[in-house]
């Protein structure tokens, strides 16, 4: 069985935006094993839009289309998928109301041409669309579907997911699936996560191993193919108990888990508070951590001490040890640490100093040289690392790798210098 | 004439990476005025390929291919053209010294399958790949232009831009071109620029002007048709005085100009110093600012007073302020303005307290109440804001403003509240 995408618009043919949908369409698609053959688009332009119905329904099982089904001239999609499959257009009185209400209740006056939308070619199924005003459309014709939605991602995806695939599962009588789990960990190395379970990478069939770097952390994707949902769940479950038994606590999260959450919660299960201090990285840090909803249960405050009088005056850090070792060095990385959090009166304190680049560099402290530190009563953690990449992406990646020593430390899991 | 562009490779039609090439030569096609009607793509598939390249072939005058040009066994767009096409494969002596060297240059042995990259169709013109291997194709045939790029971006998009764009002028005596300009505009709604320049936006036939709004800024653009570039130019130039004589310094940048890159260029020309405080911008304004490559010169420090006693002790934000206001509320803000900048003894405070949800919103102060402040040696100014959008957005329009503000007033604009 095959399947052909058809996205719809003339501004995908201007490269006004990017063509996202047909990637997240793909994507799905694989995990629900279904091929996808053939991909393509045109413009809002009746007789382009035919040719490549005509062609899709020549060569493909499945045609999904995105676009061309709003109020407007432009949009297309709707009279000529009626015109092809030879489905006359009747008004859909329930679709209208849905409509109507929509316009109701954002106290919008509905213009006439909304009432296009209702719309409905003869003996198509009506896909509800909950968050707009124009339904998706799933038609069978001779063996074929035809499935039409609209265009703006938030509509497209919900549609999809909710009430295409299943439908094309049961036409075609398909039975396996495709599911995919990220297992994320930062501040190992590529070869060492082949050390630990290369073994498993090489010898597995079903489910599959493959490693990934992003910036600043690295992906273990286990991916298993099946018929029977909760045999690939065990069968998932059974490989990640696997990999974890190897790798332990070095796993952080797990598909959309992010670091700065995972350490956020950390830190409120212990009911323990934060401080940062940060010189290269100039606030990133901060604001990662206030990216989270309800971080001020356990983020106090930050310094950005950029200057070398910032770092002396509110964070104490001795005039001599920075006229000594330099601003970028491991005493002053430690004093800043011991420093914020012994003047936030919070449990830790967290600091970066580096060279985010590109000017600034000399042999002895090149771009990317960054030294993080934690401190806690009693005691501290400090190290070097060299991060490469450009300006942004060596504050991303120092920001990571604080993350990551303050996860460690919290679980007790040796912080190696990599 | 019109264009199909073919994208060629398995891992666009599994989702696993975004089609960025295909928006990028769309819109750089629709900026040399070459229509582009069809965009196709392809798994590694010699069938699919050829099925593809047969029907582009049938409908278009120029035909544009990416990917599938490597060494590996799925690189088949070389064989599937000469075949089509009819052309035999050669051995080219000059590509093969170029991938040699390229090896030997990297020190990494030339495995023989990277030889293929080195055979080319009769007939097609080599396009040198300085940032790669594998050569692009050019070929004429009967009419038409068959262009094959590589898929990666980096060698695919000059490729593009310096050897097949001209090529395909000149084989169809394309002159016209088109070029755009973006003037950016924060802090100032739709309306306002309409009322002061809709005139021109409607009346406009070439250039013609576009209004687009993107998170916390507005652009104008202007985009032009024509033939001779110092006349297009020219006529971008006029539009674009006669757009700054209304606007005058609202508008901040042009192009790819970032905000916080400009407010640096301001202060360091007036040789002016800041300090920020921010509360639930979390040290993203920070961030922003020390983005940019040489911010030390100007950026002193910053405080992340995310607590109620952060704001207290390490700006003296006075405890009967905080009680009796609230800490989102702007007597405090201009304290912390004024107070960060005196502790700091910058010669600007730039402060933000705020509400950026998903949570802790009422009905007084509702997400998204934001008050920015800004202080300087006997003086200051504050301002309330509502902004809308999810946290990161909130945040990220606040930093907007905050920027903003301090570039209006080292250019003595007005601040109008908006």
């Amino acid at each position: 069985m095959g399947t052909e995408l058809l996205t719809i618009g003339t501004e995908l043919l201007l490269g006004q935006i990017v063509d996202t949908n047909a990637s997240w369409i793909a994507q799905r698609l694989a995990e629900e094993g279904i091929d996808l053959y053939y991909k393509t688009t045109v413009g809002d332009n009746a007789g382009r839009i035919e040719a490549a119905l005509r062609q899709a329904l020549g060569r493909a099982d499945v045609i999904i289309t995105t676009g061309g089904l709003g109020p407007t001239e432009d949009d297309l999609t709707r009279d000529v998928v009626a015109a092809v499959l030879e489905r006359p257009l009747h008004l859909d009185p329930a679709v209208l109301a849905h409509i109507e209400r929509r316009f109701a209740h954002r106290k919008i006056p509905m213009t006439e041409n909304n009432r296009k939308q209702a719309m409905v070619p003869e003996g198509a199924e009506v896909l509800h669309n909950p968050n707009g005003t124009a339904p998706g459309l799933f038609l069978q014709d001779r063996g074929r579907c035809v499935a039409c939605l609209p265009g703006v991602p938030a509509e497209m995806k919900p549609m999809l997911a909710e009430q295409v695939i299943p439908r094309i599962r049961e036409s075609f009588g398909i039975r396996s699936r495709i599911v995919s789990r990220v297992l994320k960990t930062c501040g190992i190395s590529e070869s060492k996560l082949d050390h630990a379970i290369g073994d498993y990478f090489r010898e597995m069939q079903n489910p599959t191993i493959g490693v990934l770097a992003h910036a600043g952390e690295i992906h273990v994707r286990l991916t298993c193919k099946g018929e029977d949902p909760a045999m690939i769940t065990r069968m998932l479950d059974d490989l990640e108990a696997k990999i974890r038994e190897r790798l332990g606590p070095l796993i952080f999260g797990r598909d959309d888990e992010k670091l700065e959450a995972l350490v956020g919660q950390l830190l409120r299960g212990r009911k323990a508070t934060l401080a940062v201090a940060e010189s290269c990285t100039g606030g990133l840090l901060a604001s990662r951590l206030t990216d989270i909803s309800g971080s001020s249960d356990y983020f106090e405050r930050g310094m950005v001490t950029y200057s070398t009088a910032a770092k002396e005056e509110i964070l104490g850090v001795p005039a001599e040890i920075l006229r000594e070792s330099g601003a970028v060095s491991l005493p002053v990385v430690r004093a800043m640490a011991e420093n914020v959090r012994r003047r936030s009166g919070t449990t830790f304190g967290l600091a970066i100093t580096g060279i985010a680049g590109p000017t600034g560099g000399t042999p002895g402290k090149p771009v990317g040289l960054v030294y993080i530190a934690l401190a806690w009563e009693g005691g501290d953690l400090a190290r070097e690392y060299r991060f490469h990449g450009g300006r942004e992406l060596i504050k991303y990646r120092a920001t990571q790798m604080a993350l990551e020593m303050l996860r460690r430390h919290l679980l007790a899991v040796p912080i190696t210098e990599t």
